[in-house]
């Protein structure tokens, strides 16, 4: 807290991004795949032409636009790329989202999108979870100045169909409606197919999750060319080149190796399901994930102290003290190795009990 | 413009970075650095740890932090990075300028400074630059919500001493002064020794100039602990991680090869020195400057016709078709080759008037 901070950023209550330990652990806190990026992308490092980074950026990072636009089957004036889906969402909120109505947002979603409307001045409509711990689409307010959700959800895992989004969309059309699909590549229905005939869907991405690039910082939005114009708006109006000459040419080669990245998602899923399984098996319920993660509520033990104990045991899992998560933790799916040795570890704590 | 943009965003004038052509030419447009990156950042490239990509960066980028703390002989908490300095300044403009008194700025400065305002809505007081186009330090109002300006100027290229300064933290201390040093490895005398005793004083530069690295958006702000707070709070509210593992990486690399950067920055000083001698013996004036370009206005020919005539010859500088700047051509420092190319075209040019 200082004099010179501008008054609203006193009041600012920023996210907390998953711990980074420098130390060994197993590292399952913060949904990176346990596999590494595609191998053209070894070679695009090693092969880099240097001298070219003296020079800026293309501000449009055109490269990589087109490669996604051709993987996505859509015009490349439907895409638009940032540093980290966390700016392209953080864009999408000023260019769609600043209005007098309340933004509708499931109260439990990805915590970043409370701090954008913070950020921005937003008044977040927060819409409870079923029962059953999804996004519940029918309960969203028809008069809002926008709605955004993560389908698969995070952290709970739940994944609507593109039928439910469809008919989310029929029902609401003067606003905009970003689904963030942060996880949709480890077994969710894309909405992109559904950008040709709703005007006001957006739809966003990362390479951090299916694509092993998270330390790279690729982000993208899929959606009518109306509202990517929207976000270049405001991307030229704040930081005309997000997107680094290295970060464009690995994406660009990630996306050209469609067999590694299918495989890689494939492996997450098969071990993901492995997992439940076990962890059911420890008397664990585990929601039903579309995800790279299991949000998993222990029953005979709490979740806080469950996560210590794995923490003793070098494991790091996310843990949301928080009202309505406090009961769970959010395990990211690693390779089996790391998993089978996740399962022992939480079979010897409850069995210690 | 459509009806899902925010009110606001309707009414941005985006910032237009120069034009980045994919045709071969003489490129003196963008203040690019003509000499590659210091050779520690290829090997960074080369031998870098790719399946390391798989997880998130470092959301305080500590290591290139600390590199720079010990180049500036500062705290690592006096040291902020972001993704160029375009995104630090964008920060800085959240953190301390969102106020109801107007930011002082330079009626002449770099052209995404009313840009920020906008997308803030700050109202901009702009403060004419003396007849010698120098920014004018005894115009800044006192009532003021903040001051900002570059040292050396853009597109100007004059510097302040840092005594100048100094005078002028000593006049305003209720409000943050930024000083944004993109351009002060070229000659001019950095303020960052001032942040010791100026609570308020925060200074931004970048690795895109004197460090060859505009490729990799590098940029960063040194000031008090509180101030670097403060962006911290911003900058957590929008993006966590807005530096990349690889541009990290490299960042450290360049900062550690200090011979190398000097010697750069060196060899650009005396073609700058040398380029201005030639071009003023072809009727050309050129405004003093302590940066990698110069601002240049012909006597003879019109701005606007000369910047055509060089295109046309596959030499491309910027010209600013704006009232004030219409006279001028801000021409980027190249190698001795590249400026030689440039000031035979401006004779034969000018001699075929």
């Amino acid at each position: 807290m200082s004099q010179f901070w501008s008054p609203a950023v006193r009041d600012l209550e920023p996210y907390v991004p998953g711990e980074q330990p420098r130390d060994t652990v197993i590292k399952l806190n913060t949904n990176e795949n346990p596999y590494p990026p595609a191998p053209g992308v070894a070679k695009v490092l090693a092969d880099y032409p240097i001298d070219h980074l003296r020079r800026y950026p293309d501000p449009s990072s055109l490269a990589l636009r087109e490669a996604l636009a051709a993987h996505y089957g859509v015009h490349v004036n439907q895409v638009f790329v940032g540093n980290g889906s966390d700016e392209v969402l953080a864009f999408a909120f000023k260019a769609f989202f600043c209005r007098e109505q309340p933004l509708a947002v499931p109260s439990i979603s990805y915590s970043f999108y409370p701090v954008y409307c913070d950020f921005y001045g937003i008044t977040p409509h927060k819409v409870p979870l079923t029962d059953s711990f999804e996004v519940d689409l029918d309960a969203f307010p028809t008069d809002n100045g926008g709605i955004v959700f993560a389908n698969p959800n995070a952290p709970t895992g739940h994944a609507h169909s593109r039928a439910a989004i469809e008919a989310l969309l029929d029902k609401h059309t003067s606003r905009v409606v970003l689904v963030d699909e942060a996880y949709i590549d480890f077994g969710g229905e894309s909405a992109i197919p559904l950008i040709e005939r709703y005007p006001n869907l957006l739809v966003t991405g990362t390479f951090s999750k299916s694509r092993s690039l998270a330390g790279l910082r690729i982000g993208f939005a899929i959606g009518p060319a109306d509202l990517i114009d929207g976000l270049d708006r405001v991307k030229d109006s704040f930081n005309s080149y997000p997107l680094d000459s290295v970060a464009v040419a690995a994406g660009v080669a990630s996306i050209k190796d469609d067999a590694y990245y299918r495989a890689c998602c494939a492996s997450v899923i098969a071990t993901r399901e492995r997992t439940t399984a076990a962890l059911e098996a420890c008397g664990i319920e585990v929601l039903p994930s579309s995800a790279n993660f299991v949000f998993a509520r222990p029953t005979t033990i709490e979740a806080g102290m469950l996560f210590d104990a794995l923490r003793a045991r070098g494991i790091l899992v996310r843990y949301f003290n928080k009202p309505g998560l406090d009961q769970f933790l959010r395990i990211s799916i690693g390779t089996d190795d790391e998993m089978d040795y996740l399962i022992d570890a939480v079979h010897a704590i409850v069995g210690e009990k």
